[in-house]
């Protein structure tokens, strides 16, 4: 990275000099980015001078380099380039690649696709991939990868050593390798750094770690994140029902796991359907509707009844018209009240700070917080109506009541309903924010008009 | 893991056990845990019997395992440990702990505490400590440790190994090694993979690759965790403003880094101020309030400006009283249409899709889906509104324009204010739901109101 050139201002040229059809030069430059930057270079030259300029620089990429930046891009593109070149060339790609990347590309490809590739493999190879292919989506099975190492327990050091030295540059790692017995069961785990470290005349079964940690091939690729971010391992090894060793899974695939796991929670805070991996640019406007629409017509029907309410108290507002400054409010303060303590329920309970038997001491919690909260804000809700609003002591007392009932049941329902969610099985992100907000917004207006009633009735 | 009991039921026992002051049996049952389940037993434990349990459990354990499950136990539960047991014992701690975990731990401390423990190591320690005390939070140089393995690169790959086998144990890592010059520049960066499969008689310099991916310590920790992300990396070296190598960090501290951006992202959506790592029961209801309040008064405010205009609107609001009915509807779906558009660009942002300059295809894009949405909404709300509602045409149409109006000028706002937010220095995220919401719902009842009036009037 001495260059003079920051790679944006590589790829710039790069697209000037496609534009100019100079491929020579185009290429030269292109050979000065690492692969994770020619990657983001294809990606740029499929948006903008388009595929068949993408696919004349991927065909001058030397080989191997071809397969290493095609693993690097994108699921959308790797399938853009799939499609725009030859069988032979889609060959080679897929059998140069990693296996779980190849994995994950043939689960994206059309079926008839899939088919002509798996024709030219061995039968073992199509079993394997066979297997592969039919693990749920988003479990620890559609992770992992079957090339890791594994050692005998009566070798010794020096002899794994040599066999790691012998395997090692197919495997996705060498850096743990496993130990199984007869029957394929995982017996131990022994590190690179233990037998790099460890006398060469040393047994393998005197080095294994009976503490071991694994992932079932069907636990969802969110537990699996969870023990990652739990022990900080390298690699975590994947294991049937029978607890026979079936494939490993990398700390590197599971840093795309935790960004795609957040996406779909703050997604879910937006009221937004799952997106995928889809750049915002690429997904089409209707896309974009068809991942809108759904929400905004649901929290609008819920939104129709608090309408519905303030209908009901028609009467009220007529007489009272000045009630209505302050709905918006109080509305949105408890929106707002309601989201917070959904969101700090929603973090606790996902980094195992907060279970479900512990809902009592949120409430509790909340309750006192909230009283807090609510007498502040109704203060100085007091002040302005009475002094800068000048309206009747009626409608100050009215607002600050209605303040301090909204922000204690916004913050109650706000703190409750994530942990009810999980107990009956609903994912709690879906709680944090436009749910909430449409529950406390009828509430507010219910509690508002109800106390109002009450009030001038005095 | 071979146990009939899990985790969760051995923790429950020890807790039993406290309780009834039989510890001999407590400190057999714990024995049956791995380091990172003690830990959690420990956290536990310090919750309910108390620290006077947590420590005599603490104290239990074997001197080597404390040490690590005394790492792997949060910073808050470090010092409440720490505060509990002799100066003798701290020392031991920290002299044990991991560099980096130390400089945890040392940046946590009370200075007081810090000069003692400082006080018994030897001088050049100190300044290394220093040095690592003084990088600022969230850091890449907060993040690092001194502890990797340096070749030369005269070295043949076989002395490597020798080198690796005899400072191994005392690394953070031996899977990747790093090669400076005289000056302490970085030249290159060898894997132990690479090292493993070579001949041994091959030189370092001959193995070294000329691109390396490195950090600057003053790099912020987003930078450190997206690089992580897009290479791969087990480990990123980090170097000074001369190109110095100072120290690396590890895939596993990474983890935990994104984990805390992302809560803060999360907390911001929902205005909650950084509640730093605390556990949401561990934190007193005054500390609640306070990283609460700020928020909801900011909100309050600029949800008091919508009260206003509704007051100057007072008289045509007292001739259709039913125009009341409709605008929370309005503005509830005004809100989530522009907290929809803010969460996608900003996501976009975060993972490099969206630039500052495609602004002007952000907003056509916004334009054209806010259209089609606002359409759809349109006919629903018109057909409920005459033939359920059973209110007049001039009531149907105002709210139908105002759908239209709204959603568009929400979705453009809930596109550009993030961009914007980003080109002037504040975190977009602070943008994503509260700000959004409270500016639309101005807008909302600005326009709503407005075109009340002109529709009226006809």
């Amino acid at each position: 990275m001495e260059n003079e050139r920051s790679p944006e201002e590589i790829i710039v040229r790069i697209i000037e000099l496609l534009d100019a059809k100079k491929y020579i030069r185009a290429r030269d430059e292109i050979l000065s980015l690492d692969a994770v930057e020619t990657a983001e270079a294809l990606e740029e030259v499929l948006e903008k001078p388009g595929i068949e300029c993408a696919v004349i620089l991927f065909r001058m990429l030397p080989k191997d380099v071809s397969v290493e930046v095609f693993s690097y891009l994108p699921v959308d593109d790797q399938l853009t380039i799939v499609n725009a070149i030859t069988d032979k060339e889609v060959k080679y790609i897929i059998d140069e690649l990693d296996f779980d990347d190849m994995i994950d590309v043939l689960e994206e490809l059309p079926a008839n696709i899939v088919d002509k590739i798996l024709e030219k493999t061995t039968k073992e190879e199509r079993k394997l991939i066979n297997t592969f292919l039919h693990y749920p989506e988003d479990s620890a099975g559609s992770l992992m990868t079957p090339d890791y190492i594994s050692l005998q327990k009566n070798m010794t050091v020096g002899e794994a050593m040599a066999h790691i030295r012998a395997v090692g540059m197919d495997s996705e790692t060498i850096y743990t390798c496993y130990v199984k017995d007869r029957g394929r069961k995982l017996i131990g785990i022994v590190s690179l750094r233990a037998l790099v470290v460890a006398e060469s005349g040393m047994f393998i079964s005197d080095m294994l770690n009976g503490d071991m940690v694994y992932v079932n091939v069907y636990d969802d690729q969110e537990k699996v994140s969870e023990t990652f971010k739990r022990y900080g391992f390298l690699a975590i090894p994947v294991v049937d029902n029978e607890q026979r060793l079936v494939g490993i899974i990398t700390v590197d695939d599971i840093l795309d796991v935790i960004e795609e796991e957040y996406n779909e929670d703050v997604e879910r805070m937006a009221g937004v359907l799952d997106s995928g991996d889809a750049d915002y640019l690429d997904m089409g406007v209707f896309r974009h509707v068809g991942s809108r629409l759904p929400w905004l017509i649901f929290l609008m029907i819920s939104a129709m009844l608090t309408g519905t309410i303030i209908r009901s108290f028609e009467s009220l507002l007529s007489n009272v018209i000045s009630l209505a400054v302050y709905l918006p409010m109080l509305m949105g303060t408890g929106g707002n009240s309601g989201s917070q303590s959904a969101t700090l329920v929603i973090r606790g309970m996902a980094v195992g700070d907060l279970e479900l038997r512990d809902a009592a001491r949120v409430l509790w919690k909340e309750v006192r917080i909230s009283f807090i909260i609510g007498v502040v804000l109704s203060c100085l809700n007091f002040a302005k109506i009475l002094f800068l609003d000048r309206e009747s002591l009626y409608v100050a007392v009215t607002v600050c009541v209605s303040m301090v009932v909204i922000v204690t049941l916004a913050k109650c329902i706000g703190g409750l309903l994530p942990m009810l969610a999980k107990r009956i099985g609903i994912d709690p992100a879906l709680m944090a924010a436009p749910m909430i907000s449409s529950l406390t917004d009828l509430i507010s207006c219910m509690s508002y008009f109800a106390l109002a009633t009450l009030i001038f009735r005095l």
